[in-house]
């Protein structure tokens, strides 16, 4: 142990070209992300590095370039499994371009301005976030760090933020039709966070095709979530005080849709699909569930992370000039019991 | 605009320390963590770079240091919520401690070994992984990094791994005790997968207590699983196949356990409590959900987290001298509807 101790504390790309027979900068290019190299050149620095327990030190270049081949990935809740699996995706992604991953998790007690501070301070290419927040200041604080931002399912704009959406707006407007072909009586939106961008474009497509059917605004319920389970579930219970018994629901996600199920049975004792038909959207795994079968809009996240990915490439090739665009990608209504014809 | 991009592009440490009237030195300081400076200096050198537009740039200092700050967080699969609200928390802490995460998603495309070189090539400080596997072949690999290695629920031995566990062994043993008092016959364990360590201890510490009660192993019965809630769905069905109704269930985690009650009740009509009790491990966000009302032991994951931050910090104070501890946190039963007592 003592011997290789000494060893892996010094060996240098040097040593490692001396041994692969090939120049210096081929053993640079070898461990170099994207860098043109043969598979038989790399095969013999990687097989020199092995043997001598040599390790690549990116620093050095991160120094000299400017570029550190990592990217600021901004999350807020996990605690939705929708962003569980799209930062899996996302970080997978962004592993086979050759990029590594900075994570920042913002809370309460972390703004967005201090994380990117921090994120900054690494030299990161390029910021990537599924923050929901949509405020002007987030958008200056994004655009002063003058590298690119991709966002998904927001509303920022600014000369380096590009965005990739859910059709939030057209999904709307499919479940609305969804509750016009079943004769809902009343429907009912029951809306995420208003600060979320997403979740009012979905409420603003619902209440539009709504509008164009001829379903005035009495007839339509607004309901007032906060994205989680047990919002989904009190806002049912509200219903009940009121005395309204709901016939469709179409709700923001698919956290607050299991909540409103699980009141609905226990709290009011209407079933789906037979009393009360019922979506969410996010096609999150407990959707599946055999206690929910919720019909749900699943964004797509493969697809939305690809174009992700596109875009960021776009935006990193335009080295120190600004990129902007937004691309949107249609959610997939997959159905379940929850909306199945019955009778 | 124009201004300002000069500006931030050339703005160096000497000049916020004209503003600010300070050394140079405190300018570095006043972005180190944990480095030494007053109060006033700091609220000085802050004021003075925020007007100037200067960002601070800790490559210089990692490249001379060898220190990144960073720390490589190894993860497998966050489709188990779980672990998503374990993630979360870790960044939270090791933000706190001055810290960033380099994140890497570990899946089949991607071996633990070239998630290690990628990390490494960065100069991280340290790793801290939830991956369940506990090969020899992994230990040696992480060993050979010669930095802090920390692992949660895992069987890793080496001199630079500590390990923070779940008191899975003794969580089994008192879900045996529970099957034991209930009269429960032939209790049933839903394995995880065998290569999971936690699964392979929460088993035993069942098995040992069972079998000390004079359970006979004949009277014993064994599922095994593979962590998701399809497993456990699947799990149950094989039961019934053999014409076994079950009265107690111990389910390696919640996701199966939650697939194990949907069976139960969809496909032979048993509901939780009174014709069989269930338990779970992890104390997922579902678990609590009106349709499940699954008892769990929960890891406290604050704790587990706090004992990982505080070995993590021991390691790195030992400098390049080997460090191992292994730390146990003992899991709390949250009782729930699925073991509650009935007539």
């Amino acid at each position: 142990m003592g011997q290789e101790q000494t060893a892996i504390r010094t060996i240098t790309s040097i040593d490692v070209a001396r041994v692969a027979g090939v120049s210096q900068s081929a053993v640079s290019r070898a461990f170099s992300p994207g860098a043109s190299i043969s598979p038989e050149t790399r095969r013999k620095v990687l097989e020199a590095a092995a043997s001598l327990g040599y390790r690549p030190n990116r620093i050095p270049a991160i120094m000299l370039s400017g570029r550190s081949y990592m990217v600021g990935v901004v999350i807020g809740g996990l605690e939705n499994p929708f962003y569980a699996t799209a930062i899996e995706r996302l970080a997978t992604a962004l592993r086979e371009s050759g990029l590594q991953v900075l994570l920042m998790h913002v809370d309460d007690a972390l703004t967005l301005d201090s994380a990117l501070d921090q994120l900054v301070s690494y030299r990161i290419d390029a910021v990537v976030t599924s923050l929901a927040i949509g405020s002007e200041a987030v958008a200056q604080a994004l655009c002063a760090l003058r590298i690119p931002v991709v966002c998904f399912n927001s509303s920022l704009v600014g000369p380096w933020i590009s965005t990739v959406n859910s059709n939030n707006h057209g999904a709307g407007r499919i479940a609305a039709r969804l509750m016009v072909e079943r004769d809902v009586t009343r429907p009912v939106w029951l809306a995420g966070p208003t600060k979320n961008a997403a979740s009012r474009a979905r409420g603003e497509g619902f209440r539009m095709e709504l509008q164009e059917a001829g379903i005035p605004e009495t007839e339509r319920i607004r309901l007032q979530g906060n994205d989680t389970y047990d919002s989904g579930y009190e806002a049912m219970r509200r219903l009940q005080e009121r005395g309204i018994r709901p016939e469709g629901i179409f709700s923001s996600n698919d956290m607050m849709a299991c909540g409103a199920i699980d009141a609905l049975r226990e709290e009011m004792g209407l079933h789906c699909p037979d009393d009360v038909i019922i979506m969410g959207y996010d096609n999150i795994p407990q959707a599946a569930w055999r206690s929910y079968g919720l019909t749900s809009f699943d964004q797509r996240t493969g697809r939305m992370v690809t174009r992700a990915m596109e875009l960021l490439d776009e935006a990193l090739e335009k080295k120190d000039s600004p990129f902007s665009r937004t691309c949107v990608v249609d959610a997939q209504l997959i159905e379940r019991n929850s909306t199945a014809r019955t009778g």
